[in-house]
């Protein structure tokens, strides 16, 4: 398959454990390689083995460790790559520092509801955090602060993981990201296209309200 | 200009403080961006600043760091970008450790003699360490171990930076990673185009002598 001429970019998906961050990246990774973009996956979690192996989960650690994946991103994106992020980073300041950096950047907010979170954990995590098992765990003892302007929210809750990749595929085409006529096949192609044909429709309904009026005056 | 359709790899430049491992990385990143190659440097100086704050100079502290460069130089050569890792790395077994990671991968041992990179070490930091100012110096305290097989060695006090780089590009088109057409204008080019013609004029010996004992058979 032959590459795609793309432009770089970091979408983050931020959001509490288990909210379908990873599932959610993974969903959209797939379908873009599969029209030939060169994609990477940054799991905190899999980039913590490999660059954060003295960081704990304090506040400061975390902030480091999301500098870090942030610095990775930064470097994939000004090379060209679709880097898509899946990290809890439940601190709103180091994002914004994250986005900075990197420019092309958007940000997109996994939202799940704790009780939801909770009952989907198979590894039990979120028992033991309330056990006290588990210190520092983000939505137990430590807070989640939810983005306030995200590009695109997912409430992973109520869509499919499909509806939900449509918002986030959707967004990069409309930012510019994404070749529209890749996704001439897709779903997310009839969204724009159910867009841009609402917007022809009411174009043409004003036409013939005008061409009405027109005529009703060429008839007086 | 168009984006060129490349392969990954990971060009690591290795060798004392001073040798000109940074120069040569600059002075390759250059040509090849010229020609619309994608580039990264990677300055083992630089990537300490955001991946090694913690990170000292003891053998641990200096194998992390190279292995956090890796793993950096690994993503972006599997999303197809020329990396070229500037880093004393003086230990053999990390770096082969890194080879064996990264797959697409070429090593340049930039050798200077100790003397000479001496010399020319405008910041002191040479003198400081024989002073016992720093400790943990490579090549003063600490041992440097030469590459046993490197694919290109650069002897930076006997060749110019402009032949250091010939050799590199050489080895990168030899070894697939450039296409050889977009170097007709250079000399690395015309040292190829000699081997060939090297070849081509043996051959062509070869027919006349052949040739010539036809006839001369035939004439009998």
């Amino acid at each position: 398959m032959e590459k795609i001429n793309q432009n770089g970019v970091t979408v983050w998906f931020t959001g509490l454990s288990c909210a379908g961050k990873t599932t959610l990246s993974l969903a959209v990774a797939e379908e873009l390689r599969s029209l030939g973009y060169t994609v990477e996956v940054l799991d905190s979690t899999v980039v913590r083995q490999d660059l954060g192996k003295s960081l704990g989960f304090s506040k400061v650690d975390r902030d480091e460790n999301i500098r870090r994946i942030g610095f990775l991103a930064h470097l994939l994106t000004r090379n060209g790559v679709i880097v898509l992020v899946s990290a809890i980073s439940p601190y709103n300041q180091v994002r914004a520092e994250v986005r900075k950096r990197i420019g092309n950047f958007m940000e997109v907010y996994v939202n799940a509801p704790l009780e939801v979170c909770e009952a989907r954990d198979k590894k039990g995590l979120y028992q033991l955090a309330r056990a006290g098992g588990i210190k520092e765990f983000t939505g137990i003892d430590l807070p989640y602060e939810a983005p306030p302007h995200p590009e695109v929210e997912c409430l992973t809750d109520l869509e499919t993981v499909g509806e939900s990749k449509e918002k986030v595929i959707l967004k990069m085409i409309n930012n510019g990201y994404l070749k529209p006529r890749d996704f001439s096949h897709s779903s997310a192609y009839f969204l724009i296209f159910k867009g841009r044909r609402k917007r022809e429709e009411e174009a043409r309904r004003k036409e013939l309200i005008a061409s009405i009026n027109i005529y009703g005056n060429f008839r007086q």
